[in-house]
């Protein structure tokens, strides 16, 4: 067995950890010091529909007509558009993701949700109990949605391979680094993790946290691995 | 002198840092692991003018008139509004920070340049070299400002005892964390150092950054040693 001293213990700590204090690193880059980095997807405002929703407000036996597919197998932006109403403000020419879903969702910014007049709690996708109302209007038809409106908490899509290759389990909470000229961490980013075939490596945040962090097209995040 | 075994310097280094991997916090709380946190305040878009300029926009031998004076000794919100104009979009009622200033400056957030049709770097207070142009309109007349648009680097005001205090030099980047309920770890944060006489001790961001983090009244940052 080996032994090492006061000093000798000094400096393997100093190795393992940055001994800077307080000091930020002041390039971007890659935090995470290994893969290539994750596709960072910006989310603007959109809504998800139930088919009875979506007949409703466009019509009897009208289903959601795709427009481009996205990055997720199988979901796409729709050509379909609503408006958002509340007592203090509306949105026009929102779009609608398909396919049809089991319960309607409406996700906003927390800029939108302050222009809006509207308490909108942070949540992930279907975690929808105590969420906000919204009055949707359509072609066709309006419907006083209740407990819809959530503001979407960041998350990363990831395949169960991808999940081995980064060491974390399905609804981990990941520190992520937006690796920008303006780079920001995001805590509390949840890993969503799926088959193959049904999930595609991306990250999904919103334009708040997106304008915060200044991304652009070619803007990757990393996952910060606390040692 | 003391000796120690492998296994007592992983017990030492284990200590010393955080050893999970790539897990998160869950909650809000204090980063830094001491003080009481920094408050948070949260700049809307707004203009700083040269007498020359507030004189070109509401008249000769005019000068801007408080309405409220802000945490910085001897700043304030005036009660004169500009109006912002590209060829792309413009923005009304924009606020005049006092007193005048050695140079104009607007002050932007990302998503204001989006909507404006604009590129603007994000840039220290004073950095104005390479900045955006931008026609500002008041009363009496307008100015075709050159290279005076930025969007601001978020920094702390501090004095020269809180800088002791947090271990910290002027101008020194930091990360800051905004202990909210959607927590976000903000790098390339400035300390930005002064006389007692002339800072208070204040987080300033955008509106992007309050947004993206949900910051409300109560939120507080803390600068994230790394140890």
């Amino acid at each position: 067995m080996n032994y090492y001293s006061e000093k000798d213990i000094r400096d393997i700590v100093a190795k393992v950890v940055n001994s800077s204090l307080g000091e930020a690193p002041a390039v971007k880059g890659n935090a995470s010091g290994g893969g290539e980095g994750i596709l960072v997807e910006v989310s603007a405002r959109h809504v998800h529909l139930t088919v009875e929703d979506v007949e409703t407000l466009f019509g009897k036996g009208y289903r959601l007509t795709p427009k481009k597919m996205l990055s997720q197998p199988g979901e796409f932006l729709s050509n379909e558009r609503v408006r958002l109403v509340t007592d203090k403000g509306f949105m026009q020419n929102v779009a609608v993701l398909g396919p049809e879903r089991k319960r309607t969702q409406v996700e906003l910014s927390a800029t939108d949700a302050k222009s809006l007049g509207i308490n909108v709690p942070v949540r992930l996708s279907g975690d929808l109990d105590g969420s906000g109302d919204m009055l949707i209007i359509g072609k066709e038809g309006s419907i006083n949605a209740k407990e819809c409106a959530i503001i979407a908490q960041a998350h990363i899509h990831m395949t169960t391979e991808d999940a081995q290759t980064y060491q974390v389990k399905d609804g981990q909470r990941l520190s992520v680094q937006l690796a920008s000229d303006r780079p920001v961490v995001l805590e509390n980013v949840i890993a969503r993790v799926k088959d193959k075939s049904k999930a595609f490596l991306a990250m999904h945040i919103d334009f708040d946290e997106a304008n915060a962090a200044c991304v652009n097209d070619g803007t990757k995040a990393f996952i910060v691995k606390r040692w």
